[in-house]
């Protein structure tokens, strides 16, 4: 069966299957809190295109994708008061074209691993999405 | 005094005043490869701009930069047999917009931190460095 992008977590979050808390969206990216941050403020970026790995994405998509993550790295930079704003590609959790956004502090913090099995702290997120959201 | 680019460890590779492992190199980027590297096959991907990080480049030159990522990036997964290709961007060692690009098979090797005071092994490097090396 070939990869099909409409099942990943990521898409239904897109769809708005599954709610999320939104910081930014456009044609071709969307952007929302990570509920697992590794710091207060961690972004996810995903592409809308169909895409198992950033790599496989179309070169306008990805620069697309990547144009985003420089608005959220700048708004970050704007909002919170930290000394920098880091970013990843890993790609091993969810097959479907995303990057991290994360404000840190120290290399130490910046390669924390976050329990992906806590319970989201709702209230925290909830305060972080009215502060960073970009309105369209 | 304001930043002054030529003066980092980058500028001087760039302008091989200090010899690298050159992947890669175009107008407004050079790729080389870390000689402590997280993997066999990481690579440095640098902007000829200068910036101290990749969020102040402007939105040209940060374009730039990212597609040369995505070249190494497809590179290595054309050339290394690893399942992932990975990023970071951190900031925090040398004050010049760079982005590394790491080839990878668990979350947990991607995530490793080397060992900054090891002597570089320079025959595993060269040879590295001819596998991968992309001519212009």
């Amino acid at each position: 069966m070939p990869y099909m992008s409409e099942d990943t977590l990521f898409a239904k979050i897109i769809r708005g299957d599954i709610p999320s808390y939104k910081i930014y969206e456009d044609d071709t990216t969307y952007a929302f809190l990570d509920i697992h941050p590794v710091t207060p403020g961690h972004v996810l970026v995903v592409s809308k295109s169909p895409a198992q790995f950033v790599w496989d994405l179309s070169e306008q998509d990805y620069s697309a994708l990547m144009r985003t993550c420089q608005i959220i790295a700048k708004r970050l930079r704007a909002i919170l008061d930290v000394p920098y704003v880091g970013e990843q590609i890993v790609g091993v959790d969810v097959p479907h074209a995303h990057v991290h956004v994360i404000p840190f502090s120290t290399a130490k913090e910046f390669r924390r691993v976050p329990d992906m099995n806590a319970e989201p702290d709702h209230d925290a997120l909830e305060t972080m999405a009215q502060k960073l959201r970009i309105e369209e």
